[in-house]
């Protein structure tokens, strides 16, 4: 008498060795451990069979036909055509089904090592991880308004990640540290992850040389040994779409492979202007894109853990503006899912809590939930951009952040499924309250009322009375004390002393070796 | 080379006889008629068999061991006795499985006629209406703030459920027209649905003499002769949760059910108090209770078309104040999904767009998506509250209602499916754009951008720069503007003079044949 399940959260797994050098040593303070969740509810499947293989044929030919240009990377150019592939100038066309061969021996899943092993995540089969948005170059909150986002703002909201059970990932560039010149950022970020939280993090990709930066301290911190033989970190390349790869993308992605480290590979279609403004056209070109750079980390590394992703959006048919959470943009979320769980490797969804508002208003919450709906809904393993996202990714709001959070914890909640069983079904109590009887003093609800639902971090807004009266506060206003809260009350996880040293030392080092660059 | 389909939304059915008296002349103007949606997304399978046949099995044994209670209702206890339960006093309990064999004579799906053929809807199989909020004794917006609800406000929320493409249905009691006698509302509300709509409506419920009341008024519109063999209404049937018919719900059911028209039984579960506080135990109680609505239903008159209701929501742990679109409840609408198939009868989901919230803010739009997610999921085949709700219901918000289209529009867009064809896929775009080029000139994208994307009816925030300057307008201000609009705009869909004379002269004379009452 079993139903989807809906077992608690199971505790965390980290098969493989444990041990690193930071990482026996911390996790000895810190939130609770949510580990890895597992989906215990059913995919939809929105497409059958026969419309999945049209796609996949659509990719296959996009990728046979026309191509993907590799630009500036002739080494990238040069695994391809030792591949058996057809380059000509900087395109590469693959064989008939040949993208799909290359990209089988990449794992269905494997751990990505947190410096805390109760943090480790598995990804991939019906692991679910959730982290913060990625890339805003502003942030804003109620007290001071839409800024730069600054170094300070990227350690607030890893120290949120840090605390929040609902976020099983620290993120990767959770905002633009504007303040820190553009070749030294992804040191102050990477050290952020690695001190602030000890959940899994994503290394520097805007150059090579910050990528082997991003994984020499992810060494300092676990062991040079323990990154040759598991994935500590992960980078993501960005598709510069349609069909092509720039050098720094493709050669990031060779950094990350070479180490064994996960690649993360990202189309990122504006539906009508970087692809056919049909969700289904974006859906292949999206597999066949994630495809071309997923067979690229293969023949670096077969084997190498990698994570299929996408990213896109449609545009208003009234402004041209880019709008997000969409019903097209949610099919194309749907598809991706079982297109990528075909191709057998993790997915990271192009869904989120996603939103083109300006604020955390009612508009940014039916668009986030909206597409955070899909993006559950599709199987994804990794959802980036769960918590903060406005504005179309050009800004972090603190408010929004905690408001995400709020629905993170919901929809883990329903992913959990509904257990089905004598205990939750209770006979007992109706012999106790029969009909038109109160159950509120039953032996069962008194039993479970305290952990029977899910309890949201920011305060209600109460009677309608009681809320008049105390200035009609909305859910931003309330937003705003929940994040002043949990940054007061933030602790930083453990880490060896000899280690946090030696990974300041080696930033000193690097930044002393470069002038500031500010492009 | 199909999908899960994605065709347009089909012309509307309108099988039987057509006829009536107005029936033949409305329709002359009015919106576009969205008639029957469908839904061409697959439902959620949250349960598997095993546990759906647990929830059945507790359901069985509630009706078996527990029984239900009609109360005051003696004809209701001769019926059941005749039918083989046993009662005692006024408690009804069933015979193993007797309850869903008797349900079984109910039609899987019925066309529920509109005044105009046009918008008349079918309900079960795959089809989808919406309709606005019920109950609320509140009405608010932005400008005259929170206030009790009036008669100019009931007929504002119809006028607006009427120019909606969204929304396929009147509603019942859109909101409490509180400045008319509790014993003559019933005569205003449906005279409102008759005449300044022309989508299928609910009658009145609260005393057995205003059902009839309404039926009456149908057959002045439709004709008693179509009135006779086709449902043109719905009544909704509140189970007085737990386990308990009052009489005035089980006196109108049989009214309506005598009449051959459509009733919808809605047992109303608070988790932990008129039930149990685990879902399944919500769940199966709900079914043991519909089920025991819609076999009186069917005992009054085998084959009478009923909806298989539900309406259910949590409390906070925190303070026992409702809550709403929660995971728990959510958990309980799709499983409900679930079991109403399983009995063969269309599903009125307990979802729709239901928030705690006071205010249309983010807490509103995340609570209503995430409840309309499930609804919709769930594959329900009638949604109530699609449009207003705030505050659990006690109050119907005119931004929110606009707001709450938006989100119905979108959804709709969504169960329409992603059309996988060689028009979609498109492949003589990628001949004209290549690698690293933009698509927005291509032919296929000129000739699809207008019409490619669902468009809100809200205005855009537009970017940062252009909302600061304009005043930071939220969702909820541009909302106020929307509502005004689309009011300023109404045009009633053609009636027959004669018609409307006879139904003012009924409603004239029922009045005058009965003093006001005011509770």
């Amino acid at each position: 008498m079993l139903s989807s399940e809906g077992r608690a959260t199971p505790p965390t797994a980290t098969p493989g060795r444990r041990g690193g050098r930071a990482r026996r040593r911390a996790g000895d303070t810190g939130p609770t451990a949510a580990g890895a969740v597992r989906r215990r509810i059913p995919a939809c499947e929105l497409l059958d069979a026969e419309a999945l293989a049209a796609l996949e044929e659509q990719a296959d030919w996009i990728l046979t036909e026309i191509g993907i240009e590799f630009r500036g990377d002739a080494e990238a150019r040069r695994l391809f055509a030792a591949a058996g592939c057809r380059v000509e100038n900087e395109r590469v066309r693959f064989q008939r089904g040949q993208a799909a061969e290359i990209c089988a021996t990449a794992p269905a899943e494997f751990t990505l090592h947190a410096r805390d092993p109760r943090h480790s995540v598995i990804l991939g089969g019906d692991h679910l991880v959730l982290m913060p948005g990625y890339g805003s170059p502003f942030v804003t909150d109620l007290d001071r308004g839409r800024r730069y986002a600054a170094i300070e703002d990227f350690r607030n909201f890893v120290k949120l990640a840090w605390m929040s059970p609902w976020l099983q990932h620290s993120g990767g560039t959770v905002c633009e540290p504007t303040d820190i010149p553009v070749n030294k950022r992804h040191l102050d970020m990477v050290h952020a992850h690695l001190t602030l939280s000890a959940k899994p993090f994503m290394g520097g990709v805007t150059a090579p040389e910050r990528a082997r930066d991003s994984i020499e301290m992810a060494r300092i911190v676990f062991g040079a040994g323990f990154v040759a033989e598991n994935a500590v970190m992960q980078g993501n390349i960005n598709v510069n779409s349609p069909l092509v790869f720039d050098e720094t993308m493709s050669g990031a992605l060779r950094v990350y492979a070479e180490a064994g480290q996960c690649v993360c590979v990202s189309p990122a279609i504006f539906g009508g202007a970087m692809g056919p403004v049909t969700p289904a056209a974006i859906a292949a070109q999206t597999h066949a894109e994630a495809m071309a750079g997923i067979a690229l980390a293969q023949l670096v590394r077969p084997g190498c853990p990698v994570v299929y992703g996408s990213f896109h959006n449609t545009m208003s048919l009234r402004s041209g503006a880019l709008t997000f959470g969409t019903p097209e943009a949610n099919l194309v979320t749907l598809a991706l899912g079982q297109l990528g769980r075909r191709l057998g490797v993790p997915v990271r969804s192009g869904g989120g809590q996603i939103t083109a508002a300006n604020a955390a208003d009612g508009q940014a919450m039916a668009d986030s939930t909206s597409a955070m709906w899909a993006t559950i809904l599709s199987g994804a393993n990794q959802v980036w951009h769960a918590a903060g996202w406005l504005e179309g990714g050009l800004t972090m709001g603190y408010e929004k952040f905690v408001m995400d959070l709020d629905c993170c914890g919901a929809m883990l909640k329903l992913v959990a499924g509904m257990a089905v069983t004598p205990e939750t079904l209770t006979r007992e109590s109706y012999r106790e309250a029969g009909p038109g009887e109160n159950f509120l003093s039953t032996r069962h609800t008194t039993e479970h009322f305290a952990t029977a639902n899910f309890l949201p971090g920011i305060a209600e807004a109460g009677p309608y009375e009681t809320w008049a009266e105390g200035g009609r506060q909305g859910a931003e206003e309330r937003a705003n004390a929940r994040w002043k809260a949990m940054l007061a009350a933030y602790a930083p996880p453990a880490i060896d002393p000899a280690i946090e040293g030696e990974l300041g030392a080696f930033i000193a080092r690097r930044k002393a070796a470069m002038p500031d660059e500010w492009y």
